[in-house]
């Protein structure tokens, strides 16, 4: 095995050798197998955002296997997605790609300002589908948070008791956070903390921006003169806030945009700052697939790149 | 057994031999055995709107086995109730029809702008009664649908995990949607979405209007020029948000009318768009059985036409 | 065994011999024993109202061993009451008189517009008690109608698998129903309909008046012509709407009245409209007893009349 | 065993002989042992109004040896104590006095109107400690008594179970009822009924007042001219309210009092009205012990008067 | 042993061996080992407050590495931590240093009048991880209290059940409770009280000031003249309210301050009112480590002091 994911594995070395296991199977697959980086498919707007708004620009998209197989194709490490696309799928192509099965949910039917997920599956699921590791999303700042967590911890207490490794999508919001606030340095910085004393094996945050959304953090900042100019410099913090680099920090790839050039430079700006990758979905599913692949092989060389 | 069944059957190839098993009950059973096609008759609403209401107009229904003989004359592919009326005839039809339990259940003696059903059996009930299947309402867009999402999973990996199928009825409803909105394309599709990335195995949905409830989902309508003018072409796009086809999506009947050929165009329209059939209640059990068995009959005939 | 016995256990032929033999018992004990008729005495206004509303007026009637007597002496078919009036009898007298375990209770010292019983026994406490039968009351109409509905549910699915029979006190109550709302006919109707539809054996409700409390409902009734001019007629309807009268369904006796002669025409229009008798507390025991005896004879008189 | 015991558990014949025998231990302790009377100490008042309000006006009592050597040298039946209290001396004084678990507890450093109790111990803790029962307190009339109610029925449930007695503190509080209808006759008879249906052993009222609370109730007390002008008259009709002198029922002490000559008479009063005994707190530790012995000495001089 | 940690074990000896062992631990650890006081290191303020307020000032603390070593170096008798920052280095660092999981966090993206901690640990991991004790915070006053009080409690149970020892954190705050009332010594000492009664084998609380918060504690402080000027009175006093002194009862070090003969003299306060030591973290781990060190070592030549 590579020596950069024996290093990543020896972060992890209070967890028990199926959870390591299952770590490696996700860092040794793919274009990017061994570099400790990751670039990972989710795939879960159809729940999140409705199906016509995910898929109906790229219609190959409401098919599950279409996922499954651009993942494949794409030389991604892991391919996410909720309970329904996974079972639309894993048996047609068990042991091609690792699974990361999205144990909670939400939609917009009803859209609450200090929203909670529900919970649509469960370890024993992502057991029973053969996948490598559970998702969760957590929304700190919520007042339903307290809710969610302990939900994640119940999630990864499970998982690590059966060997899976635990993925959190850390996602501030709630009625004391700006919009602003929701990627601001200092939120996102906290967000990847409270993932990591939960127990996350991988985090996933949004790429930060340099407002700094509370009053005490801001004099922290400031009395120490945190850089937090360029997306490097904020990536770098994050995954400093992570323990110091010992948890896997990802970042999410946000809403599909034109500009490819823009979203190359951010995913150099997160390998400059010592991120460990991506996971793109929108900016993936939503282009054709003769389109999406180039792409995705454009992300992957800049993480192989360094 | 009909190749279209086996065609069916391999959409759920990641459940086990048993949920499998009871599926192909569901199709194989009727006068639209094997074609993958289905009629289902539901008689919930004695709990859901009140007896009189639902059977005044025809006594004959406040009988439960009336229901049970109705569907078995008609050659319906199942019969769907709450636990009081398939108790009170499992024992004499055993063996006779398939059987759907009805888990959850609302009434309107108090009625909330968002509802929550009760939960008002078990998938155990439905082993000891012999039932090839549990169905369980959920209403996206209330404020209590995290609970009911959460109950519903619950209730379908119980239901896999004893090898029976799931059936998923998804009704928008709630602060935050209008009563258009309630069958609005954009909404219906959502709703079908949802009860497919909960792992349904047959999802029951309204019969949607060209109605677009949400600016979002407007907006991803018109840029991608999604064609729902015809109740086909909508029925087809349901149908699509339904993991393209692979899950089972029937329509509901709505409230009895007196038009019987309007119900046979909307038949006509389900199923030209690639619907895979209908759940008729009280179009069914509100006329008298001299008439319900040839309008039964007569719906049949258009599924089977194609 | 009398055949009619027979022929209303073949009403339940879905639930285990063990269930149906405490069903015959309920219905062979007394003085009606065979008939198909019950006449039961309940006491849980201790808890409800109070002991001195309750019992002042017979002083008797503080002491559990009364009703136990004058439950056995009178010849009814049953005891009712909450777990403490029932461990402290069940010793003395076990054997001699069919008990049925109250399972949920409410006292007035807080009085809601939105009643929840309190859940104030178990299963496992009536079987440890030699009971036939588990009861509960729910309110229908009331804000926390859903708690109550599914814990009567557990609570029903617990004695069927325990060899219990369930009865089912349906009264409805709430911020959405009138105070004549709630022996409205169909609101009683429909009372009824929830308590066979949630699985109950016997479904007790009060004696319904000709008033209509949901306009919806209204219409039914009109369209339908549905008599409801005497009691006699509504009785029919009630029972009617538990499952055409395959379902046990008794009436209560209300509140004390002076008017014997009223009790007993009303306890004529159930028996003509087919109801299968009376539950009678206040008007039992808070009369002397050698008053009591009389007039329970009389009442039985009337249902074996027929 | 002395005969007035023997008929005492003889009420108690629907319990194990493991929980009559913890009953005739509590019965066959201290100085009253045999007379059917009881003298216990409670000390949970360090929880409840606060360690320098409790303690500091007899600092010894900040000790919790000095409770458990109070109780055993001054003769009481036993010593009510919560969890962290009695763990401090159970090893020490094992078997020397028997002991009742305090499981629920309330402060007021949030003191709300609707009081709810936290649960702060259990069954199990009660067993592996050694103790003849465990405790409860309910607030019937809070908005919160279900809650408590529920609790309180699965203690008792669970102590039964594990042949342990059962005491219920039945104290009225909360939005409906008035400052003085916490104490008022009708109130305090009904608390008394509802721990007695609960299934309590033993229930712990306080000393009523000739007032009454609600008009329903003051109909009934006019009506049969129920007799409450005396102390001896209401414990009386307290008594008789929980199951006509078949369950066991003690009054509290109170506040701590100057005139112990009131507090003597107070007990002659509970005496003469049937009354078992006081549970006495604060009126024996608030004073030092070389006071408290004789004036507990008193006090069961005359329960053993009569 | 030494002759203090036995006395102090024998407080606990209704304790199982195995808790009382592992309290032996914290008691035999480190530079104060057999002394009967302590100092433990605490770090969990990443979560509570966020990474950059707490780490950035010293940028070593971001890795979890750095507060094992600074607990080891400085001769702590134990460091406390949430799960993940245990997991971190519980493998590295195996059997080198005593840990206490803190098994609830609370953060400040969401800021609530009435705190309720999210349940972030279980007593199954305190034990995969090697742990002494685990920790609970609780805060009295709030209205989620009984919440935090029942989770604590079963977390006491869980872990006595298991071996480990319980530390609770006791942070009086709430509606109903002033700024200055948090650390008023009338609150800190209820605070205290309230925590031994729950079972707890160690106590932290904060240094009390000398106000008096509650309308009847006063009374009682001023009617009993309890000395409460000097912190040594003060400390005293807390104390005597955790059981007389049969209880551990320790001291937070607060918000990291300049001046660090205040916190000397803070300490000698507390080794003067009989206060068992201090658990001290910002002021611990947000100076550079070279001065670290000293400092600590000056606090626990203070403690050894006496």
């Amino acid at each position: 095995m590579e020596a950069r994911v024996r290093e990543i594995l020896s972060w992890y070395a209070s967890d028990s050798p199926g959870t390591r296991t299952n770590l490696a199977r996700l860092l040794n697959h793919g274009r990017l197998a061994g570099t400790g980086r990751l670039v990972i498919l989710p795939v879960d707007q159809g729940f999140e955002h409705g199906p016509a708004r995910s898929f109906a620009v790229n219609p190959g998209g409401y098919d599950p296997s279409y996922h499954f197989k651009l993942a494949m194709d794409a030389g991604c490490n892991a391919y996410a997605a909720p309970l329904g696309f996974l079972e639309a799928g894993a048996a047609e192509f068990a042991g091609e790609i690792p699974m990361i099965l999205k144990m909670n949910n939400h939609d917009v039917l009803h859209d609450e300002k200090d929203p909670l997920s529900a919970v649509t599956a469960s370890v024993k699921d992502a057991l029973r589908l053969g996948c490598v590791a559970v998702g969760f999303t957590i929304y700190p700042g919520s007042t339903a948070a307290q809710i969610m967590y302990q939900q994640c911890r119940e999630m990864i207490a499970e998982a690590k008791a059966h060997g899976l490794a635990a993925v959190v999508w850390s996602y501030p919001r709630g009625t004391d956070i700006s919009k602003a606030g929701e990627t601001a340095i200092d939120v996102v910085a906290y967000a990847a903390q409270i993932a990591a004393q939960l127990g996350a094996h991988v985090i996933k945050v949004k790429p930060p921006t340099s407002h700094i959304e509370q009053a005490d953090a801001k004099k922290a900042y400031e009395k120490s003169a945190v850089p937090v100019g360029t997306l490097a410099e904020r990536v770098r913090h994050v995954v400093q806030s992570a323990f110091n680099g010992r948890r896997i920090v990802i970042f999410s790839g946000g809403a599909a945009r034109e500009d490819d050039e823009a979203i190359y430079e951010e995913c150099r700006g997160i390998r400059d700052g010592g991120g460990f990758g991506s996971i793109i979905g929108r900016n993936s599913f939503q282009r054709p697939r003769d389109k999406a692949l180039p792409f995705l092989d454009n992300v992957m060389k800049i993480y192989a790149g360094k």
